[in-house]
């Protein structure tokens, strides 16, 4: 312990020795300094508290006299122990985490969300902090431009442009602590009374925010080819949020013919806006390459939002969106107060990493795990009874139609039982009760093929498939 | 270039090379591609986009035949110039940064913000990172905890009662990427229709995230000892946000005896809580250290915010919270599907710092820089005519009262025509015309001493000290 926050209250009869002594004894019983605890060097804390240090040295020799704390030559003081009758009430609230909620353990959970993180390049990464951390960067440890750094902005840009045919101007690219954050921002900028539609299963954290954030929710259906624009039409929203390349968590890819459609659609009217979530966009085993939707748009009334959670690693919290002209100008105006929440230091490391190419091949390596994860859970799903695999096409987990008989809710349960955990449809459904559905969503991107294999193989039998 | 997502309709009767070839040209025309840039190989090209590679050689010949492209051995196809009267309308749109805003460049800039970052501990950084980011840590390169991670939050609860004397259960710690980023969070736990009440003159970052939040907020006024409670209890407001420590702007210290009335004022109903946001507590130059707000509270009323971005550097975004027991409930309730904003290394890395020692060492560093700075500040000041200098003993800023019969913003203007920002008080007003103010901000953080010397130096002249 460095330094102790004593008050006291200089105006006081009581003297300063006495109240810094009952100070330090109290903080004891009350368990707020514990035992072993070694207190500040009188002379510390006579600096410290701008006392003198024989006014400090009496507490301290009171303390010791009433066997609070003990002195070693070298060594300073120390809190001794006490009985625990002796303790206040105080102690409980600061031991430790008392209130954590021990999360279920399971041996094999399929969640849909999370990466596989042991081909995180971790020596690359090494060499890159090396380079960033350095005085030569000082100005990038003070703040930084409200949208993010220009030379990540820069190269997301690039990036965007020939990966995605997304035209992005960097000025236009705003960096997030993740895609709630970006929401909260778009959240701001459209118009308060602005109708929200959405797919229906749909992406629940997104949903979840919006609706915190007091905005007007309609769920608008879908079919194999993405959101029905006609029922979008039908709902009186001004603002379709969609995940084209890889709907969550069905899986669905829009078709072209549906792009145009939901374009036409944002085209009728002025203040309409497609926000396009294209988080996993990276990873695709099958089929053309489709460009994102921004990209067909030629009129400014898409909003994208992109993110390193999935293709990098969701722990630098690094996503990001391209705003259309005019809500780029009211951001402009009238959001540049709100600091950026995206970490300079990591900002400037994935804007080396991707400048270097190390990116590039970090994707390259990351498909090829993936596809193989891909590959064997679909094998083992092709020999299940009764059993449709669809959404497999891309991301990193598949919906899965089970016919026999058992509801999604029951087969979780079952599975559940068994220390596995998978996760029913029916959860990601907007404010409709889907308890007797049978689809499940497996996500591999976290397990290995072994676990797959053999969490398959027990659910298999578990569901008698 | 690694990869280039054409998209070519198999459906279609142009010839995919055709289609290929219009793609990449058309690309080019409009500057999307740009001079001197490479294309994928033809093999990388053709695996990608899922057609032999004859097709894509086809393509590209069409396009070396007609000047868009040429080819090199060993460093394949790369992009030509082309006339200039040839590009469309699309190459401004992706060209660079071009919308950017050119921020005026001061010669010395007395910004109350930002912090001094030639002492940042390179080195230790360095060090640390290099023992974070290993293959061991891998579970740290997933989604966290939403609150932060427990380590983390761990030390500060302990640092938060040894410095600060705030009782925070580590459970009730929760991080955010920066102090707006928590007063999203908590504008979601508090009821709607609750009433902030600010000091005036205010913090206008929090005061503008508020407002675009949609609360509703109300002025209070203060006097030298703080924000008067009296005009609290006659605003209506429900919730108290407060900076007592250091106030923002006017460096005003809240007095004990205040301090006492404003805990009682929120006693006396129950959805009434005080934010106390002790942003720079960490600097403090005279006088008795004194606790934190917190610290006194025994019913649970107070919301305490923290940050690292003064005490540390504000590029890793890392501001903290503890919450009271109620809201702490209603978090765990429902704000958890919020993903944590900050990110996990630097969190790791903050972590690590603390515990070694690091950062206690580092804020008595900094401690002593600062301290110098203001000393320097201060003897300058002494020297100018009718100058009444408050707010001097705490954070990186003063307040500074001139009385010359300019206002603060002629002062400002004369200041800016010169290459000097300053900060004139009036602009941290809510709502309130005080343009005849005369009261200026100047901070000391960034700049050093001698630039402080100068800056004054050339401002008295201007001002007539």
């Amino acid at each position: 312990m460095k330094e102790l926050a004593v008050y006291v209250d200089t105006n006081s009869k009581v003297p300063a020795y006495e109240q810094i002594y009952s100070f330090i004894r109290d903080e004891i019983i009350n368990g707020n300094i514990k035992k072993g605890a070694s207190l500040p060097s009188s002379r510390a804390l006579a600096e410290y508290l701008q006392f003198s240090r024989s006014t400090i040295l009496m507490a301290y020799e009171q303390l010791v006299a009433e066997g609070y704390i003990e002195t070693e030559p070298r060594r300073g003081y120390y809190v001794l122990e006490l009985d625990n009758g002796f303790r206040g009430s105080g102690a409980a609230a600061t031991s430790q985490l008392s209130l954590e909620k021990a999360a279920k353990e399971y041996r094999i959970d399929f969640s849909p969300d999370g990466i596989e993180t042991g081909h995180f390049p971790y020596n690359e990464w090494r060499r890159i902090m090396r380079q960033v951390v350095t005085p030569e960067n000082q100005e990038l440890f003070n703040s930084g431009d409200s949208r993010g750094d220009s030379g990540l902005r820069q190269v997301i840009s690039e990036y965007l442009m020939e990966s995605r045919r997304v035209r992005a101007n960097p000025s236009r690219v705003i960096l997030g602590a993740g895609n709630e954050n970006l929401l909260m921002i778009i959240s701001m900028l459209l118009d308060g009374s602005s109708v929200f539609g959405m797919e229906n299963p749909v992406y629940r954290k997104s949903y979840m925010l919006l609706k915190s954030l007091g905005r007007k929710i309609v769920p608008v259906g879908m079919d194999g080819s993405g959101m029905l624009v006609s029922r979008l039409e039908e709902s009186g929203a001004d603002i379709a949020y969609v995940t084209p390349s890889h709907q969550y968590p069905t899986g669905t890819v829009m078709s072209i013919k549906r792009r145009m459609e939901l374009l036409a659609w944002a085209r009728a009217k002025e203040d309409r806006y497609i926000i396009e979530d294209d988080y996993d966009s990276e990873f695709r085993y099958k089929g053309k390459p489709i460009p994102a939707l921004q990209g067909n748009d030629g009129e400014d009334k898409v909003i994208y939002i992109g993110t390193f959670s999935k293709s990098l690693s969701p722990a630098m919290r690094i996503s990001y969106m391209v705003l259309p002209g005019v809500l780029y100008e009211k951001y402009m105006k009238n959001g540049t107060y709100l600091s950026n929440t995206v970490s300079r230091i990591d900002q400037k490391a994935v804007e080396l990493f991707i400048r270097e190419g190390g990116f590039g091949r970090h994707l390259s390596r990351m498909r090829k795990i993936y596809k193989n994860k891909h590959d064997v859970m679909l094998a083992c799903l092709r020999r299940w009874k009764n059993t449709v695999v669809s959404g497999e096409n891309a991301g990193a987990h598949m919906l899965v139609h089970i016919n026999n008989g058992m509801s999604g809710r029951r087969l979780a349960e079952l599975a559940d039982a068994n220390g596995i955990k998978i996760y029913p449809l029916d959860t990601y459904y907007i404010d409709e009760k889907k308890s007797k559905d049978t689809q499940i969503l497996l996500g591999y991107a976290r397990l290995d093929a072994h676990q797959i294999e053999k969490g398959l193989r027990e659910l298999a039998e578990l569901w008698g498939l």
